[in-house]
């Protein structure tokens, strides 16, 4: 007997048949002698009119108001469900999540989970019972509705498991895994078995967005294993294997490189000719910081004649602001020009492996080398090497590092 | 200054733009000097649309599932009302049943009101802010919502009102006020500016369903003023004035008739025949009642050759069931014939003045006579007289008593 939290988001509870369908897939893992609790997103859609609503009252809504509002759509999805579990002769109960109590921080509208108090779904699946929990919610100190942020029921489903001790828990979305990259520039992508937790950030973070990025780093510190699986891939009324996130003392045959990432959606700046003295990087990415701009790849030039030259990323929708907000401390900064390119993608190597192998970027720069790859930035950590490269040369340059890292599918 | 509940139904806050309506007028009434609390319904159509998918899912529904589900219509608009009442610089704050806490007894779909907290919403009144609270809804013995029943804002608005002692209950809905009768069927019908609690529920019970039932059986246990009015009638920025339902001893001048009442939704049985001896209409209405079915005016013959005839009336829809009911109890009650009229009306005539005031009912048959109108059925209590007649004539006689009562308009 395992004791399994499974989630499913708002393409899997759209409408009735498929609210219908989970409350089958559901009932397997009951008969199959599991203790099971359910997490559920709003209809798809719903989420949305809710928040269109509230921006078209008010551009400037009071965040308690807006989570207010936008958590009903969970409630109603985790009501539907605990009826059509029982329709079928499940035992089931609906939760909200001040009825758990899932106490939050009074964050509303991005709020963090503080605790999460396992016991009365424990208690309630030790009866037989399967909770049904609407997710993205919880209750503020201020005893008010709090959201989570949009995708936030994957946190709720992994704190959950996290509360009630769960073996496992299972996010039902609309991929059928973690695949060593995008499927859609390579066709023989492989689908990863198991991924690390940190390979898995990794990935999420440069554009791989099958699962919210906290969802991760909560499993990461709870130690909750994660599994993505497809809501749809049902045909013989079984599941299809997906990908299992863990920790990587679980990853038996460790890949040097798990996949490859890339991001279209960033830009390029470069400073020109700032004053070579200590400070200047304040000066710049203070303002940018203050702005609520994210600035991700750095890199500095040699100076010469005591000025230098200051390059950095930055999400290509911030960078109209980052321009301006740069221009208006121009006297403090005291640059020559300002470059920009919007045409760039970064591309990274990711895996966990690469802390006992060298020559990981090196390959990286020979394979772009190869096929005449400019490289503009260059980043690297601990599990991932990431370039920057003209954006037209995306797919050239991942199909290329898929094959030489021995990722291509037999 | 007073201390105002506000409520509002379904079709006054049907979209974004009534929302905006109401949170003007809300605001008048603040910027009048007083202390308002604001009740509202979900958007005209969101409860049906909720209701709908639980029968859809299952037709024997667990009421607490369905509770989960229905409230959240609410909780939405007290949000969206919130947020627009913010917008126009009112303070205001939404408040779900839980929060309140306004508890109900464990009868899930269908709850009554056990206790409301006024301190909450009288705290936040006396800072200034306008709560809106989310009607319909409370929370049950069992930690869990549960809702009041269909058309339950209106008991939530006026248990609220006698929570925090208000001054009194506006009830807006799409009717402008309490009017002596259906002024489809008698177009000089008036207004009436008051009228008292008694009269309303009988008012009420015999078809001119204005407020909820059991909402003015509340506002009259608890001594709560309600005022009618429109939601609509508000060209000029201003309230057009309503019906105030209040006790009896507010009513200066009193009416002996206040107005005259109709339903056709009735039917008509007679059981011929019966053995006359004691018992028989426990044999006879034992069984209706056992199967839920309301039974309204009785009459028993006087009894001729040992057997006596039985009439009574009941709900048109029921009528078919209440028949299966008899013919399977044929034995015990041991009657010759079951004979039904379903084409029947009851027009019911409603005053408080009738207590000091004979011959009300002595007018009521003489005009339905001078029309020669016949009389099937009779019953009184102390403020009402009520008469069944063909269906056919109901108009007429609404109109012959109205004239007959001087309730015409000038």
């Amino acid at each position: 007997m395992s004791r399994i939290v499974m989630k499913f988001g708002g393409t899997s509870v759209a409408d009735l048949d498929r609210i219908r369908n989970v409350a089958r897939r559901v009932k397997r893992e009951v008969e199959a002698g599991n203790e099971v609790a359910v997490v559920v997103s709003a209809m798809s859609g719903v989420t949305n009119q809710l928040v269109a609503y509230c921006q078209q009252l008010s551009p400037l809504h009071d965040a308690r108001e807006y989570d207010a509002v936008v958590a009903t759509g969970e409630n109603v999805t985790s009501g539907l469900m605990a009826i059509a579990l029982q329709e079928i002769g499940v035992d089931a109960r609906s939760w909200q999540g001040w009825q758990i109590p899932l106490r939050t921080d009074d964050q509303h509208g991005k709020a963090r989970i503080e605790s999460v108090d396992g016991n009365l779904l424990i208690q309630r699946m030790q009866m037989g019972e399967v909770p049904v929990v609407a997710g993205f919610q919880g209750i503020g100190p201020d005893n008010r509705v709090a959201t989570l942020g949009r995708g936030g029921s994957d946190t709720s489903a992994v704190a959950l498991a996290a509360a009630v001790k769960a073996d496992r828990c299972d996010i039902y979305t609309d991929v059928d895994g973690i695949y060593t990259t995008d499927p859609r520039i390579v066709p023989n992508a492989r689908k990863l078995p198991r991924i690390a937790y940190e390979e898995m950030l990794e990935l999420a973070s440069v554009g791989a967005k099958v699962l919210q990025t906290r969802s991760v780093e909560l499993a990461m510190k709870e130690r909750v294993r994660v599994q993505v699986l497809s809501s749809f891939a049902d045909a013989d009324g079984g599941d299809l294997p997906g990908s299992l996130v863990v920790d990587e003392d679980e990853i038996v045959e460790k890949e040097i490189v798990a996949g490859i990432a890339y991001s279209r959606d960033e830009a390029k700046v470069t400073v020109r000719r700032v004053p070579d003295r200590p400070g200047i990087a304040a000066n710049i990415f203070g303002p940018l910081s203050e702005a609520g701009i994210n600035v991700d790849m750095i890199v500095q030039n040699i100076a010469a004649d005591s000025t230098t030259d200051m390059t950095f990323t930055l999400s290509r929708t911030d960078l109209p602001r980052a321009q301006a907000v740069l221009e208006a401390h121009r006297d403090t900064i005291g640059f020559a020009e300002i470059l920009s390119d919007p045409s760039v993608a970064k591309i990274s190597v990711v895996g966990v492996g690469m802390r006992s192998h060298a020559g990981v970027a090196a390959t990286m720069f020979k394979t772009l080398a190869a096929k005449s790859i400019n490289i503009q930035v260059i980043s690297t950590s601990e599990i991932k090497v990431s370039v920057l490269i003209g954006s037209d040369y995306t797919e050239l340059a991942v199909r290329a590092l898929h094959t030489a890292y021995g990722l291509d599918a037999a």
